[in-house]
């Protein structure tokens, strides 16, 4: 039980994009389980672009991390001894285990997976709180109609795909914003999307204006900036707008860009608003299975990127925000 | 019947604050009304900084007013000649008669008022679009609770000031965010405020982290800038933003400033809704006799600025944009 556990701390508070001297690689044993806790060796890392966010300091739905504190992050992985009932040795958990090969656990928070039926970068994404995050920030505040047409921004992304698919299966009409035509393509190709606007080549404003001349009825937005004012000059009557990001603002060092055409919800008699996943945590387990029901279905589909090497994490961070990835990203140990 | 009309018609697009010579005064006969119409001779003009939205080009809530034509306004008179049942010669009615001293109108928007009851003013004030404007932004969309705490900026304004008392009556604690000691003193002796932010002798975001540290419930917003920015800097949980002017932004050359803290909305799980008065024009009859009741029990005090002389009507309207106004701004001729 004296495992070496390798963890990435957080060093300064990042001005920008993090830097590597941002972050401390720190060796020290694995801590053995107390009573009532379990040790976990994680195999998997989500990588959100929320991360950025904890970084910082001040007031925000969650604490931000401390400085010296290991990294928050979700995290996938098998419990390696257990002194808890309900939690055995081999069991697949998830759980904000954080930027770290070990990770001690009373059971708070975690859950078990199966990772049988489907592989732990699945229970991360689709099944794990980006999908939780696209599902309810689509349904329960987005409220989409059948028929509606949404538009999703970051929709290559882990969020932005599954809330694209989960408003096909809604019977509505999905645009998707995203960077480049191999993930544009893709998003109409494999993903089902009626239509998708490469936001590095076109004018989205007036692609918008061209796919949705009535206008949109659900924005989705994960990205901020000049999307999301494109997206305000283009709403239907009593549109809404989900603010569930803006990863295009998180590494801004002249502070955040609001949305100039925010006027544009006075005329539309429309509304924006935030959501944080975890206000819905006693409803994951009613989302899951029907996540995981579409899944079986063929009709969600759960698109990764998995990068390895526990000692890559600062660089594949960035990737985030360098729109490197496409759906889920993952870091495997 | 051949009575002098004059008329301001609209010469030119302004470019930031409206000038003389965007406007021009034009002298013709008052025409004729034909069959089931009737001449209104105006005695009163409401001004509103949604004016000021009116006379640019480009898509909004309402057409713009075209170069050439009569200014758009609402404005109280009297019949003077009618082919129209329903309305006789001495009947005062409220529409929208533009700004000019006599209007032919078939009566679609028209009502008639008591103004032995109520002088034209509060017609056009509390008991007109600007008192339909506070009531039901504030109770449709910005949805208070008793013990909420409602912030109004632009509160010494015309809706401003209907809003904060209206939230009053519904049992929430109200500050209002105004110019001037003069404009704050009055919110809390005359009209019943529980607080009020001087903006230009305050720091707004400071001085509602004190009166409210706990976060603002409702906040309806007539000003956007800076102001709006700093409400959205101290938002409760599920707090709701009511977007229903921006007259710091109306007259900008620079463009209209978005609210860089509008990912407060995500940390808050808040909303920032749009509303337009309109809207509800099937319910005017409920509110106004409700907030006629409110007046005549003393709890709704209708605050108004007269100004006198129809060829002033070009300099009044720029009262609105420098807070030289109290309560309603009205035009008489």
């Amino acid at each position: 039980m004296t495992q070496q556990n390798r963890q990435f701390r957080l060093a300064a508070r990042p001005v920008g994009e993090p830097k590597p001297s941002d972050w401390t690689l720190v060796r020290e044993p694995a801590a053995a389980p107390g009573p009532g806790e379990f040790l976990v060796r994680v195999s998997h890392i989500s990588l959100d672009p929320a991360m950025r966010g904890w970084m910082n300091a001040g007031r925000s739905y969650i604490a931000p991390v401390e400085i010296g504190a290991v990294m928050r992050a979700l995290a996938g992985g098998e419990v390696v001894a257990s002194n808890l009932r309900g939690f055995a040795v081999g069991d697949r958990v998830v759980g904000s285990f954080g930027v770290q090969e070990y990770a001690v656990s009373d059971g708070k928070g975690v859950h078990k997976v199966d990772t049988s039926a489907l592989p732990m970068p699945t229970w991360l994404g689709s099944l794990g709180m980006t999908g939780m995050t696209a599902y309810f920030g689509l349904l329960d505040v987005g409220k989409p109609k059948p028929g509606d047409i949404v538009v999703v921004s970051g929709a290559a992304g882990a969020v932005g795909a599954a809330v694209g698919q989960i408003a096909k299966i809604k019977g509505c009409t999905v645009i998707g914003i995203a960077g480049g035509a191999a993930k544009t393509r893709m998003l109409v190709d494999e993903l089902g999307f009626d239509a998708a606007i490469d936001y590095k080549s076109e004018d989205v404003r007036k692609a918008l204006q061209k796919l949705c001349p009535k206008g949109l009825d659900v924005y989705f937005d994960n990205v901020g900036g000049p999307i999301l004012d494109a997206a305000l000059a283009n709403l239907a009557r009593g549109a809404r707008i989900v603010i569930c990001g803006a990863i295009s603002q998180y590494n801004s060092t002249e502070g955040i860009k609001g949305p100039s055409n925010y006027l544009a919800l006075l005329v539309a008699r429309a509304s924006m608003t935030g959501t944080v996943v975890f206000d819905y945590a006693d409803r994951f387990p009613e989302a899951t299975a029907e996540m995981a029901q579409w899944m079986r279905e063929g009709r969600l589909k759960s698109k990764e990127t998995v990068v390895e090497g526990f000692e890559t994490f600062p660089e594949a961070l960035l990737k985030l925000f360098r729109g490197d990835n496409v759906g889920k990203l993952v870091l495997a140990m």
